[in-house]
């Protein structure tokens, strides 16, 4: 309950970090059997953002930012800011300075569930950030908050080390010890897509392909002639 | 009120079709005496998307695509997918499989008051898409729908068969039968403001061109000189 | 209270002015001491949009936009419209013929806590708008309202001849007779995050730099090691 | 299109219409197999409002009111009014002249997609409303509508003389053909739940009761002990 | 611009401010043509709640009540408090406590643009609030603010002194200096309202007691039977 | 991973929980550091609604029921069903026939964040629930999800055994194993409010109760005389 920084977190094997990260969010989130999406709300700040890493938790007060400043220095190269808040916010936590720290230190994204600004410049560092706004509001540093707890950011569970995919279609968390599990069956998702993909292209229907004329008739749809 | 899908409609004259994209959505909605818009929350999910089309009509579950699927096989070459669902949802019902299925049937786009996924891909094969919601959340098979009856999307009442245009100002919807009507006041309206483009281009004055000099006089606005 | 167009205002020095363009709307936000944000609701039409200029401000019935046709001939070169509405509306207000209307007079842009159109028109034209919405809803000419009187415009009192600055980060209003002072605020800052960026850049921490730590011990912040 | 008052609509039985008020809003959502429900941020004024009536529809500008006044004469005893907006808008369009108005004519209440004001007086007088909003804000007599055309009110179509079925649950609309069918099946279905009711307050499960034991097996729930 | 606490503020006259409290919300707003109404989203926590007084303006941090406290001292009896916070916040700022120490006071009731707690003990004192949210999200004393200062509150500005009138149609500002005038307008407004009900009762039509025939013919409206 | 149902959980000392329901919500959220608070958007569906009791955790697809009627009998006598979904979702999962079964499973009460309906019928049977929304719209019984596993509800976690606190000012979660130490803190607070309470009601001021006049000082605040 006491405010805490906790200096070392558990992190993911890289590697399975990266094949997530290949994957993308829409395919992890199904691997997953559809949980840990974060609410769509969460918007990068540019098109081609794209990230997967080990998130360190930020938990601040509204209108707050200490407590970033004080996870700058338990982050590892390779990891991702995860940023929530004590109740519902927009203003702008995190601009081109602390990005400019947290890439000294490695640090790869940033997910907040508040607002950024500065963000002309953090996409010319091809910073990527997601977040539920963009503000240049600007925030105190006076309430204690918590470094590597769990959080709820827009909706989802994160604890420290767990891993982050983002992309444009937004936000997932894959708990670290499911991590190497979800990658392969994300892989095996991708390798069925790629075979349906082919189908559909040469005109195949998803009533035929995935059984659902039998569930259609099933549940009762009548098919009728319109008027023509 | 059973669940039904209509395998015939009744399409409009392709050439008014075409009209009606030429001239784009602010301006068919004026044409039709402002009517028949979709609430501004409907955002292509790029910026140079742009469609006219026949409407084929899908109502699905909250959560739930499979309406789609069944919809897919009475679409007809140059149509566009107008999806609504029972309750309001953001939900990922549509990405890069089933687009690449109706491009194969020749549908030109999707009009979703729900969620998109695979927004990356989409955008890469320019299948556009007007949706409320980017997400990645995945929908269930299960329950059964609508496919072309009347439906509400976005606030707009669409029936089967309607002239959907959309464009980077939202989604206006022409009824199919007034669309010849509709396309030709449209190119009235293009004509006129290429005249009054021009005409503000060289300076003039809207309280002028529109005589709302004497407008304001009535309802009694004062003119007064502020400090200098 | 009566309905009202005052013809001439006091602006700001055009060179003040310049310069907290040049700064920008985080800056500029930081060096009034956070005031004068308008809500993170108001987004730009283009990513580039950007300008600093005095506001001629409008005040629109909702769904009516005939007093910024009012607004047109009082607008001097360099001057921004700032548009507000009597109750919450997203109607399309404004589109391609009154921007060619008022870049016909020097206009530089538009901020309107409603509705704009014709947006594919207005960014190949590079008319920058910040606006709550984009909807393609016309609107008439029928009920008066007010120009160039205080008004409140996304949370934000703005009075005439007021420094609108405004950019990717959102809009910010300076209070005309403070611009020359917010500036030469905003310049020292400008100058001190130079150096900041550059300590950030060489590995530097802002617990550090800005003295947080003795903050955190202060406010009983525990550092913990975590499981490893 | 153009603007139009029609002086006579056809309207249901009143008995039918009596039978569905006394069914109220869930039963006959459900029996009309759970469509027609408009979206629930439409809240009644205070908690005890009911009611069940054939809709005279109006379709108002956003801020305007003049076809609420154009509607009063049109309306019969035991009308109630369905008021919609050609976009969203929260302003008080009625208060409570134009309820003693309606009353004065036997209207017996109102659903609004908008605003309504008075709300003390509204409910000492027992003028059952159902809104969006609760809003002083006045509105303006000055843009033509259409009274008795088919309308979108939250999300639902209504034709007018279709019923309208409302109470703390929301507002459903009944289609005014199969309003005689829609009752039939209501009642059907109050007598079902009556004997539910009973069982389920005698200690019956509904995974029993429904047969969804073997639709859990069947979807692959697992049952497992946890710790005690 | 600095942070600051001002002592004296100029009142109107309480017999003013009792002759709009008697008027009402809707009166108030009407007879100051419409001017000066808060965002519909202010609710009073209890319907009953009504009050008119003068305002003193409290302007915080999100997340920190600091800046309430140190208005109590400078409230007179018969004053309402005034609180909006620098960005949009939800948070509990408010209680009973407070409200205890207000009410020895003197003062009357709160209208805070963010969120109460203790919303049973506040009924049961019979203490009016008008807030954004209900929340018990706690707040901290550890950000500087304003007290007595012009501050944007849900939309509206309100000056210190200014006289705040609100009831369960919702919240309006009127102007110190203007409070008489429109009070005497607000009477007018009342006594012609009650010849209109008692035409209203009677059956008579605002179409004609409002001239609105020959307007809407004006506009082209057109009158038809409908199917019979 | 796989969609399961935890028939027995590890509950809370009833004594405790007794406890915690005595002190109300805003005092259980201060007792622990302002943490475990539902959004605000969680209300009560009538005002004098109240509970304590440890949670049954239920997890829903959007539209769909199932899993509440899975859970009713791993209820025991006294708990609460706290119910979310995969995604955001308005529908009412939870009428008056649910109600009724689990009243005769002794279940005090329903946590939803989703739609509930019938309710006039649960206010008549005093079952008391907070939801975010009041919603006629039925849902299916077709998807399988999850009976006591961890849960975010309205943004705060929630394992299974828990406790949940709920009144006027919204929904609080102790964790089940800290709830004996919160208890005593809340105690401690209530009684040190019992003697604030007294002194503010005498007159004393909170900036000298709580040595907030040094505080002011120290950030800076500036103390001035207005005009008179």
């Amino acid at each position: 309950m006491k405010p805490t920084v906790v200096r070392n977190i558990r992190r993911p094997d890289p590697d399975v970090v990266r094949r997530l990260g290949v994957q993308g969010v829409a395919t992890v989130h199904e691997a997953q059997t559809r949980t840990g999406l974060m609410r769509p709300y969460m918007r990068p700040i540019y098109t081609s953002a794209r990230l997967a890493a080990p998130a360190v938790t930020v938990h601040c007060a509204p209108g707050d930012n200490l407590m970033i400043h004080a996870a700058v220095e338990v982050c590892k190269p390779g990891d991702v800011l995860v940023v929530t808040t004590f109740s519902e916010c927009t203003d702008g936590f995190f601009g081109d300075l602390l990005a400019t720290s947290l890439r000294a230190h490695g640090v790869v994204g940033l997910i907040i569930d508040a607002g950024v600004r500065d963000v002309a410049d953090l996409t010319a560092m091809d910073f990527p950030v997601w977040s539920k706004a963009i503000s240049a509001q600007g925030t105190v540093k006076a309430t204690p908050g918590w470094v590597n707890t769990s959080v709820v950011c827009a909706g989802a569970i994160v604890n420290p080390g767990d891993v982050i995919v983002a992309d444009i279609d937004g936000v997932v968390v894959v708990p670290r010890d499911l991590a190497a599990a979800v990658a392969e069956l994300g892989e095996a998702r991708v390798a069925k897509e790629e075979v349906s993909r082919a189908a559909y292209k040469a005109g195949a229907l998803g009533v035929e392909r995935m059984g659902l004329r039998a569930k259609l008739k099933e549940l009762g749809v009548e098919y009728v002639d319109g008027e023509v």
